[in-house]
């Protein structure tokens, strides 16, 4: 491999010529070896860094910061991050320091060679300097949770809002097509009063909205940027209205009204925001095992479990049973929701180590919650293209159970009294006997009076009609 | 003891004689021999359960479900309850049936029993019904996860805002207090640029505010109750306007707008709403663990360690070292905090293992959720008074460590660029220098330019005065 | 209330005429109200604060460090302690001192006050002082974790041992009783290859012995205590066979094989050894959860689950639906499962937080790790005597199930190999057929070789007879 | 791309030409996008797959149960994925089928196609069959967990343990050599009585000894292995000696001891060993959170902080603040940590969600702990090698802090009485003058027996010399 030689303020080092990485992103690399490969620093982080250089050297350019040639090579070469264009020159990994300096510093360095080159000047030359102007007027404690928030705004609205809300369609659609297919309610896993289908799976769309409307309302905290704190909060060495600007231009550029937190010292010093964010995926992930646990028990069987539904057969589910089909997406799923859990267990403690004017687990807050949001993404999409769109019906099954359920009887409550109503029930579990025989031979009610009340549909939607 | 007869669908069972509770109660107690006096049901639930059962009586004779004579006994005999009148007559333990029934059956078996008492009739009687009369319209699963909204967000309420919102008023007034007081900045525990101790507890009461504000966001999820939703969801059994008159009767009584669930079927198979909130405490809990740590790092020493700022001794803090002070409020505190972040892992796991119509985790979800709510209330309120209050500088030590300060260099970035800046505070440390000492030998500055840009307070409030 | 005073370095206290403690409980009591009541220092903790006194006196005696009459009352005053006699004399709660301070010097107070009436002086004469007598050579940094590992070591030994060994004898005579039992086998809560039911429930058994066995495993490292390091681990003020010979004393009277650390700087610093206990303890909590799911899914129903086994009825198992039974047993023990993971975290969290030579977290960890044994204890016996001792099979419906049940198949494999007997069972499930209609039908095998292969006893016993 | 098609019981798909995999891969591939790229299922899975089986083939051939041809074949392909021969022919991730049997059925196509071509039939041919020959006597079910804990097993050897160990030698070493530096203690961050760095560091050592043996302790339990139980744990299909002579073979190749579980049964349905395998790890992780914490507080400063030791300088600490060094490996480590903690979060949800026969969480369980290893082995030697072995004592700073070290006057407890002492102590600090100052104007002491009593070498060493 070709070198060049590149300084920082501990001296020489030497870096692949064909990047555009400088010295300290080099040392990082020899000093880091953790997780190589499989935990680089998401590009995800990588692009809102993009922006935010680029919104930085527009502000410094409004706010006469930096010459106007460098502001200009720097938001071209920061325009060419956020398009991914230099995605192979951001080698490191996420446990490194926990201010995320160094990916800062990597970003500088990129954007600062890249710039250079852009003006003709040679790689490591620091004619547009990595810290005097790339990081103008910013530090890595205001730049790495702004870049943070950015990234897991960005990743909530584009990868897992579109996924829940096709769920959410998805269901819904069910619950109106299952509508009016009664059966047997289940309550502490034992047979309960009736309701249909459509208003069982409507609880699972409803469950969603819910949940995924708190995400949405704990990401509002995310809009609150660290920007123009600089290195403790104190905003030393930007100009006033530096971090204002940048807000403004990040809103621009992301149609979220990002704007600057109220209190900058607590920006750098703790990520309570990403905390209670990270929150509220994981409810929205407890949802889901609610969820994905209903749909495949109630698929279980295909003889031997509740088999109320059926759900697609997408691949052979066993290696030594022949003619085995699994409710894999939802196995997929559940796995997902456990490890989302983890993270946030991660991401919960990582919030409340913070000392004095700095937090310093940023990357792997960052990395955790992107993390649950890419896989909680990716297998809502899975699990709705490949099984939920194909739940449908076993209506034999469903109208077997019901005909045998005892607590059609609480029906009779009214009329007879609770009392009355466990007598009929324990009589007829005892007898083996249907719920009208037990009660025609107690005496309770007439055949008729039994018929006009212990109607299922009726006691699945007692306060329709009439 | 002197013992009655109680009786319910199962048979007869021997009840304390002095004891308003039934033949259900009875076998719950000793069925569930599980954390016996420790792990009662919180009175909060038994209060909630109260104000519900009035609420509900007072609904069911509006609608004509109870003649008036049953309901304005039910009203006074629930209202006694709520006044904690009858307190020892809640004797189960917090593990018992999942869906809180026990529970359920505990409250209506005393209200029927009492208001059958006041209306001249024997206990046990049944003259007011504990199911068809108490319980009118009503089912465990929809009651016993309204009592717990109810309790939950009547605590935050009554406890846990008023001693976080305590606890705010007293940083902020330090802050104000100490608004001069310049000191040396900390980040990744190393020395850096400067702020001021006002700053410093500032951020701390920025924290709170915004995680307290959170948690009151997440509450208003507690505002949608299960109630009208009976067994499954379906509202079977309850007059249709039923739950809507409760949650108005609710929202009187407590002042707290409460309302009907708009998914019941959801809001008696899940409480992702408490486990929201349970997140969101969870989150304030880690605000509190980085200010506790904060302030016991800042505090410690009185040699050996940071010396900052001094904090009261209320008590002899070692059996072997004499004369020994401790930071005991912090430790107190950040136990609680690890106690905390296990209930949210409590909740949050118990939250995700619903099954179809039902989440069976119910009791254990409130009691952890209210043990955090008043552990949280009791120990923010000792900090606030026993320590927070009487923080106060240590003058001299901050001073000490400001003069010595090698990050004053980060001000002559702009004037001389990151990298001789870096320079002369490898030099100052290297020889033991001071900084003006090393700059003016480097001759980066003149002694005029060094004194006019290094002056503490204004690195620390670079954006004041001028 | 009648008051004395009592003094301690900080000067005087009023205290309770009747109590024995002394200044420093006082102090404690009043400047940490939080949780009271709920939150008393654990029993267990105290009666081993007896035991190590006593042991320590012993010790101090016969190392000529103590006067005999002062010895011998403290040794009379410590056995009381120990024997239950003075439990109202310890008020204060989990959350004080970090280091259990207050808590060691309640003792030592109580304690001191005891010996001096027994020796004819009065209380607060310190006579026999609480820190130059009871507590000599010793600190709370070194008896506080000595007396939480006594108390969690005697814990599991009184408690949990004996509650799921007790549970593992009922399951292993269950499973020998029903091990003709064949039925069908679930994977993916799919039907497949048949079990006998004796092997479910003996999969219950095994998986309690070698949890269990981990606990065990663990709870050796409570054997090491730090008793003998003082302050700060180095012995100072203590004789230097002091901590040996308090450890010979305290496994004399525990019957368990304490000794010293081999390290005691770490033993003040961390519990390490408590935070794998408690993680071993979580294991056999996750097994609890995984067993118990499993009873009350084979027992769902009566219709409309699984029905497999039936389980006693304890109660009426709903305040709505008459004649309803539910698997409130489980509840119970899933509701403990999931508080005991939540215990967990707490530890692990508190047991990462410690600082140079003190971790200041032990009384919450201590609390938390009894809390959880207590708990699993009744639950577990509870959950055995009323749920695990009444499990019987449904036969009927077992048979039912094995009849239909199309994995069978498997059998099939080896004849004829996986491709065709796929084969089979897809043509089964379509047309509704039975195996061996189907496999007739393909002309795969003859009907004796059927026959002769597929025999679901010899599927659930291959390696059995022949 | 060019494809062949391959077959499964559902029917035909297209393959990519160049590579091994089959049917149920490619189905599997499409069906399952999440977590693309960074989720792939661990080459420690794959490369134990390949060890099994080879093992399994052998086995087979001992047995009689597959032609000499075929098993050598299968033999040498299955080596061929041990070597790492065929990395790029395993794309499929880790959120799957819950059992791993896409995993089992992608080694078995790629090893049976490569069977295949090393015996000259087509890839597709189905000569070897991934079924009736690779995976003969087999199940995803006994096979999956069997690799897992194989794959855990060896990375525990192969990267936790050398890596631990190696920084228990460099805390040994430092220990060794800093034996005789006294200096301040510290409790509850407090001045305490003294120890030495020796001590210090040797607490750190003595910690991850204990914690790592535990993890060792835990290991033993991953060497019961599933194999021979295959579907639902009654070895239904397999030769009644196959597991044993697999593990046999399995233990040859790998040096480990492994054999057979006891109960299979329970092996299919709960992975408690790896459960505690990984609570032990975390364990390990919360004594590495204490010991980095350690070190940079004691590094920290240069000025305001403690300062005791200094770290090596391994890279610019701040994009903003010039000549700042940070402790960026203890960083890095402790994000590490609490990315273990949020792993063990994960393995123990996932632990307690089996049902019935099976667990459907294994993937991610393996997947979490491996994460874990892998993390924690590269995160210590990082330390080791960038921080540890760099740790040199400041003198200086560590002789000022012990001069004014409080509580020396602990060792005045003997003479004079604890509350003598802590007069002086409180007198001292008052009025700012040396503990001997005090205790002379006290008299509690002559000069002379002061300075024989209060040296501080001896108060960190009291039980050696004289």
């Amino acid at each position: 491999m070709e070198y060049r030689i590149e300084r920082d303020t501990m001296g020489e080092v030497r870096v692949p010529a064909d990047k555009y990485w400088g010295a300290q992103t080099q040392r990082s690399l020899e000093n880091f070896r953790i997780g190589t490969d499989r935990f680089r620093m998401p590009l995800e982080i990588i692009r809102a860094y993009g922006m935010l250089k680029k919104a930085a050297a527009r502000a410094n350019l409004e706010l006469g910061e930096l010459p106007e040639e460098i502001a200009k090579a720097i938001i071209q070469a920061a325009e060419e991050v956020v398009q991914g264009k230099w995605d192979d020159h951001f080698p490191l990994v996420v446990f490194q320091t926990g201010s995320g300096t160094q990916t800062n510093m990597n970003v500088n360095e990129v954007i600062a060679n890249r710039a250079s080159e852009i003006l003709g000047k040679p790689l490591g030359s620091k004619y547009a300097h990595p810290n005097d102007h790339v990081n103008r007027g910013q530090s890595s404690n205001d730049t790495f949770p702004t870049a943070m928030y950015v990234a897991v705004a960005l990743a909530l609205h584009q990868r897992l809002y579109p996924a829940v809300e096709g769920l959410i369609r998805t269901f819904t659609a069910k619950a109106q097509a299952f509508d009016q297919i009664v059966k047997v309610g289940r309550t502490h896993l034992m047979d309960a009063v009736p309701i249909t289908l459509g208003q069982e799976i409507g609880s699972w769309a409803a469950q969603l909205k819910t949940t995924l409307a708190a995400v949405k309302e704990m990401e509002k905290g995310l809009y609150n940027l660290a920007i123009g704190g600089t290195a403790v909060g104190t905003g030393l060495n930007a100009h006033p209205r530096f971090g204002e600007l940048v807000a403004k231009y990040l809103a621009e550029e992301t149609g979220l009204p990002f704007r600057v937190a109220e209190n900058r010292f607590a920006a750098l010093a703790a990520h309570d925001e990403l905390v209670n964010v990270m929150g509220a995926i994981r409810t929205l992930a407890g949802a889901l095992m609610k969820i994905g646990n209903d749909v495949r028990w109630l698929a279980s069987g295909p003889y031997a479990g509740i088999g109320e539904i059926t759900i697609p057969a997408n691949e052979p589910g066993s290696s030594i049973m022949p003619g085995k089909v699994n409710p894999t997406q939802v196995e997929a799923l559940t796995m997902v929701v456990v490890r989302v859990y983890g993270n946030d267990h991660t991401v919960a403690f990582a919030g409340s180590q913070g000392n004095f004017q700095l937090n310093v687990y940023k990357p792997v807050m960052a990395y955790s919650t992107l993390e649950s949001i890419n896989l909680l993404a990716d297998a809502v999409a899975s699990f709705d293209a490949h099984l939920a769109q194909g739940i449908e019906p076993n209506l034999e099954r469903i109208e077997e159970y019901l005909q045998k359920n005892p607590m059609l009887a609480t029906a009779l409550n009214k009329a007879i009294g609770y009392d009355k109503a466990a007598e009929i029930v324990k009589k007829a579990l005892k007898e083996k006997k249907t719920l009208k025989q037990a009660a025609l031979e107690l005496g309770y009610l007439t055949e008729e009076e039994f018929d006009r009340i212990v109607v299922p549909m009726r006691l699945a939607k007692p306060h329709e009609g009439a």
